[in-house]
């Protein structure tokens, strides 16, 4: 028997045989996120622990085999941290899917990390509560995955990010003990802030077994408004304006138009009035009077600063389906071929210059790209998009990827604003945070995982 | 010349002669905080640094010298965290106090670590905009401290504590390197969260140079209700109803009987109605019908809790009037003995059994035991009133502090929910925590600082 026949058995001993999965269909599919641009390894097995005794005799047994772990939840992520390498284990945490408390009087969810986001929000919504991060994927996504890679949402311009949702953790270490970090009281400053380091870790610092989170009261149905632009530079002014006049919208998002036509083309109808060139969607959920107060000021903003048309509402449905188009652009890109998404985050008032100069490399290198984002935070998702079939167009789009990259970090902002690093930004992460900002992951990498078990290569490398 | 001479010819060269100081009176006045119990060392010098290369300077000569450094802002934490320890050289960061950038459009600022808190929320005030933590001591303790303990205040149960408006700092480590942390953007995941490591690192890590701080819109003027009760119990439901009802003042702090009679003795006036044994006071910032709506709903939850009565007001004067009481409790508490005020955090639904506990330990104790503190989000500061003259009395108190915490332990809560742990609580962080999570703190603490140069000794001890 090899080591590795050896691992798996130990491990089938562990988790019962259908807890761990070899077969390479089978390990193929969970070999990879949602990242095109990502090295993709082949995992040894791939094993789904069904409890947090389970989880830490999978760690246990791999380090004992010296065999790499890659955590991940439902894959959805978009920076191939969750990727597999050569001969890891591929830990699943998906079986780990129960919302094991809801406490409505101190406003808090206990959760294990297999836990959908969409499940956990639908569940603390029958107790009037409201679980904020709300990424794209939040309808299959886990909560461990938004946990790791500390996920974002449209909500963050008001509600912040995952971290700013968690009051503490249970994770797994590297030797196989348990941690706990954190509390359940609101406040609290006993130690280190060891949640929010294992917060947006990628997976490189332990598993993430439970989950205390914040909840917040729902808000009220949010009012809607719409604002059109006869170019980008209007509309990057008005999302200056509306930060500097002091609104905190619940969402404020903007499509430039090559998002526009992509979705025009896609739902089949206008968007925006002829000479729409970019789009900005606010909403506010102050409720009645307060919301109102809001959105006029938003529209004085954008009036203000030349749009061509505002359109408020505060219809419930016709509020969503004025956010359709913007939630239709990566699947409306498609018609053009394949997409792959950057994500960088600008100051706020350097919005403009980033669609201008995404404008710029996509003429350059020949590849379409739409930029649509998060405007209140400065968090824009240029997309890119390339016909999988070309090699020379998807080495192409590859290199208008990293320009973008380049000009997000010229522009004052960084290389990944929800994302994270992963398996395609390493480089990047080097150049934003610099060689002692970098040593510094490594010497922290090397405190708590020394055997460098936990999604090695991920983020950077060791030394 | 001794190794001792040497060094503080050494920093005597970097910073000039005024930036060191050795003669005993000054070096004692910089030797504590505001904190009784805690150890007090005797530092071999204290030194100002105007700047980030001087605190370089220090760091290098401090580490070849193998004398460590107890980094402190005004000294105004509750904790013992900046007391000296013996040999050892304070540096103080009080020079370093400019506020180096105002950006109304992307709502930051950037502060050196000796800027006054109520400096930054001044300047930052003229722009429209807002610094959220206030600390008690919020007119005279320093940025760099309230980093370095990860400050609360009143504001905290809507805009959270320091780390909530924290993007990026500047520390210089053990090696005298330079690292940058975080970025200027809202949203940014580029790697590990080492900002929030930092903040509440209690002088632990590195020395804080530099920070970007978020900022927030200005909010509107605050309406103010004040509701008293015949009983704790009653106004410890009313917290419960409150956070149930999903509204979230923008404070809302409960005093106790203890804290009422000294109050009203002191400002020789009644605060509240005749039998009455709790105050409730809440505020909304959330302007006009908003406002009037959440302060209708906690009025309500007051009166359905028992409230004997409850007074709104939109004044903000007045407002400001009914605050005063809180805000004298301390010095209130004078008029008895000296005071020393503990810091727990608990769920709030255990409000009342805290304040219950309190009273069951002062009684058996025989120390006057006042608790008031931020109802809004379970952080209670139980203040012991001891006479300084008696020994045994101070070890009554100190004892009655110990109860206190082993209360809020076992009430689901956190040894200490903003003051930190310093040099008083390390056993009690210990405990907390247990002896993996103290097995990381250590592991974090030689990784980044393996001399163990920076405030050796507060927090935890090395193995």
């Amino acid at each position: 028997m090899t080591g590795n026949e050896a691992l798996v058995q130990v491990l089938r001993n562990a988790l019962g045989k259908d807890g761990v999965r070899t077969d390479p269909d089978v390990t193929a599919s969970y070999s990879r996120d949602m990242m095109p641009l990502a090295p993709v390894g082949r995992p040894l097995a791939v094993v789904f622990p069904a409890d947090t005794e389970q989880v830490r005799a999978v760690v246990r047994a791999c380090a004992a085999a010296g065999v790499p772990i890659v955590p991940r939840g439902a894959g959805s992520g978009l920076s191939g941290a969750a990727n597999a390498i050569d001969g890891c284990v591929v830990l699943v945490t998906t079986r780990m899917n129960e919302i094991l408390e809801i406490d409505p009087d101190n406003r808090l969810a206990v959760v294990e990390p297999g836990v959908v986001n969409l499940d956990l929000r639908g569940a603390v919504e029958k107790h009037g509560l409201f679980y904020p991060p709300d990424p794209s994927s939040y309808d299959w996504c886990t909560i461990g995955g938004n946990l790791s890679t500390n996920a974002g949402g449209l909500c963050c311009v008001k509600y912040g990010v995952t971290t700013d949702s968690v009051l503490g953790l249970e994770v797994v270490l590297a030797d196989g003990s348990l941690l706990k970090t954190g509390r359940r009281t609101v406040k609290g400053v006993a130690g280190y802030d060891l949640t929010k380091l294992f917060v947006g870790s990628e997976g490189t610092l332990g598993v993430i077994t439970k989950a205390v989170l914040a909840l917040r009261p729902l808000p009220q149905a949010p009012a809607t408004l719409v604002a059109a632009f006869g170019n980008t530079a209007d509309a990057g002014t008005a999302v200056t304006r509306i930060v500097r006049e002091g609104v905190v919208p619940s969402l404020m998002e903007i499509m430039d138009s090559v998002s526009i036509k992509a979705v025009e083309q896609h739902l089949r109808t206008e968007v925006g009035p002829p000479g729409c060139e970019a789009l900005l969607l606010c909403q506010s959920d102050s409720g009645g009077e307060a919301a109102r107060r809001e959105l006029e000021a938003i529209e004085q903003a954008c009036k203000a600063s030349g749009a061509d048309m505002t359109y408020v509402t505060e219809d419930l449905a016709e509020g969503q389906m004025l956010l359709t188009a913007r939630r239709a652009v990566l699947t409306a890109l498609e018609v053009y071929g394949a997409w792959l998404t950057d994500d960088v985050c600008v100051p706020r008032t350097a919005i403009t210059d980033l669609i201008a100069g995404c404008a710029e490399i996509g003429a350059r290198r020949q590849v379409k790209i739409a930029v649509c984002g998060h405007a209140g935070d400065g968090n824009m998702h240029p997309t890119l998009v390339y016909d999988p079939n070309s090699a020379e167009e998807f080495e192409r789009a590859r290199i208008a990827f990293d320009e973008i990259l380049e000009l997000g970090l010229s522009l004052g902002g960084t290389v990944t604003g929800e994302h994270g690093v992963g398996k395609i930004k390493r480089e990047w992460l080097a150049r934003e945070i610099g060689p002692v900002g970098l040593a510094v992951h490594r010497s922290i990498k090397a405190a708590l995982d020394p055997g460098n078990l936990f999604n090695p290569g991920s983020m950077f490398g060791v030394a």
